[in-house]
């Protein structure tokens, strides 16, 4: 993919329906703005990668000129998805940081508290928030119309967008659910990570932009399921390298605070493994426990706790593991001795296998 | 408009979708419930009947059998965006309760509070309403391109649909910019409202779903025009009649509390005319003001005083004359005689003019 033409569809794009907005008031400038930069500078472009691997994975389907510029705004619809995810996330999550900046709602708030605007700033924000939010959600759907009709694909590939917006809301329902629950027991809560890690992210990041690339190609059924059971473990695998970035990671790299996870009190597999490790040591299982979720915890120590458990060796493990066998699934071969995924694409996710699940940000 | 088949349309689709959720996970059943229960059991149906209208309005559109299907899934889509938007407005607006029950926000912090789950059930209860109203978006769109393919109507109607979505979306950014607004001066926040009105309420409550079924209908650019300044008018005065029964509406009928608007600090054409006219009696305007959006004020008071200035008398007349000039506008006739609008829909049209401006709920 080619991340500076990916670059020109989002930015114009957004030109488009930013002057739309301003057209019907110039007061919503620097709100849409706010949504338009968000989506404009942001982010590691991972979905879209991976949409258009499935696109390549297909074999000699068009990469140039019209049919590209279709599948890079279907791209960019999944970089709108993944706008809306982040700014409704960080009101559910209450995070103050995201991308290295204040998040969404925090920096609307502090626009409204500077501005000296009437009413509550911090609800304010969060109001703003869900309401830029919704306008990416409306916008991404517009974005996959025109680039799947533009590729004469909308019969093959609407079931799977709309499959991949179900699951990822539904994961993040989930994951609400989860976080509501009162157990403390580490195999049920490690269950519910797997599950929410499946749907909010797995499905979302790898399995899904991978199948709605190559349904817009018109691929076959075992290109598709190379790719979707390559997708299911890569995606799991970049979940859990997230945990371990949210524990561990650099803040400067990250761009979000040390301990991010922990202070969140965010219920990850790590944090089960953990747990479940520490289950005859209650007094430093208390110690983690009552740390956890607490704002001003000593997040070095917390740490420090987890990895003596031996759950980040753990962690490490289950990513080789998956990442091995997610790249053996690419190698399937049809009955006629072709393989199923084309080489340049396999080569492709090969290396995106790593990338993305041995990453420091 | 077939109530009982729109009503079937939704139940079915509705169902459907439910059933994709619960198979991710069955701790989801009680969350994707309480949106189905609340697109299924509530509101006035009025987009859906105003879509109908549109269809019809291009004259010989086929109404039987899979036609009326398509068109009423568009319908059902109509009521999503409704859904996502009410379910969002009542966490922006705190409002307690809405069409006679605890708003779903509420609601689903009663429900986690009751079942004594982990975290803090306000905060759950905005959380899982925020997903729920996204959920209820992404569906709409789904419904709404299942219809339009049903129909083959897609080319001429998406960019109608698209157009809705932004309109809406942006009125409720500029209804809190408006609010976020520090000025008092009453020909300012007439003109805010106004503004308000115009994108919030009457482009996708009558103005967009009657431009949306003449689309699907493939209907010609004076009946469109026809059916929009018709719209755009009687979206207005519907938005009026709405802002006098947030006032002086029956709780009992509206199923929201008294005076609700003024509690919350509404900043409506009423109130703002009502200001207006106390321009010269500074005490009372102190009066109005200190009530105004205070918890506890004496509703009932406010409500003599915005009366006492005759801004209700000044509602109920622009509401007439917008119901006359939207039923004027549907006269038009065409270069060779004929009405642009066909007599049917017309007479419909003529009747929902009064019944939505002249309601007690």
């Amino acid at each position: 993919m080619d991340p500076a033409l990916l670059q020109e569809v989002i930015a114009g794009e957004l030109t488009r329906r930013r002057t739309e907005i301003i057209a019907i008031d110039d007061r919503l400038t620097s709100m849409v703005d706010r949504l338009v930069g968000f989506v404009s500078s942001g982010g590691k472009r991972i979905r879209p990668e991976f949409l258009w691997c499935g696109w390549l994975a297909a074999g000699p389907a068009g990469t140039a000129g019209d049919a590209a510029r279709g599948v890079l705004r279907v791209a960019a619809a999944l970089e709108l998805i993944q706008a809306c995810a982040l700014i409704h996330d960080d009101v559910i999550d209450r995070s103050e940081r995201r991308r290295g900046a204040p998040s969404t709602y925090r920096a609307l708030a502090k626009e409204h508290a500077d501005a000296g605007l009437a009413g509550d700033s911090e609800h304010y924000g969060l109001s703003a928030a869900v309401l830029l939010g919704d306008l990416a959600l409306a916008w991404a759907d517009d974005l996959y119309a025109a680039g799947a009709q533009a590729l004469d694909a909308v019969d093959r590939s609407l079931p799977v967008w709309q499959a991949m917006r179900t699951e990822v809301l539904a994961g993040q329902l989930l994951d609400l659910a989860a976080a509501a629950r009162t157990t403390t027991d580490p195999a049920l809560q490690a269950a519910d990570a797997m599950r929410v890690n499946r749907f909010k992210t797995a499905a979302y990041t790898v399995e899904r932009p991978l199948h709605l690339g190559a349904s817009l190609a018109g691929a076959g059924g075992a290109t598709v399921d190379a790719l979707r059971a390559y997708g299911a473990d890569i995606g799991v695998a970049f979940q859990l390298r997230d945990d371990l970035l949210g524990v561990y990671g650099d803040p400067a790299v990250t761009g979000k605070p040390a301990g991010d996870d922990l202070l969140q009190g965010k219920r990850t597999l790590l944090l089960a493994t953990a747990r479940a490790a520490l289950r005859c040591d209650k007094a430093l299982l208390a110690d983690l426990d009552a740390g956890i979720g607490t704002a001003g915890a000593d997040v070095d120590r917390l740490a420090r706790i987890i990895a003596s458990t031996g759950a980040v060796q753990e962690m490490e493990q289950r990513i080789a593991d998956l990442v091995a066998s997610g790249v053996a699934a690419l190698s399937a071969v049809a009955d006629d001795g072709r393989p199923v995924v084309a080489p340049d694409a396999r080569a492709r996710l090969v290396e995106l296998a790593h990338a993305v699940t041995d990453r420091r940000r």
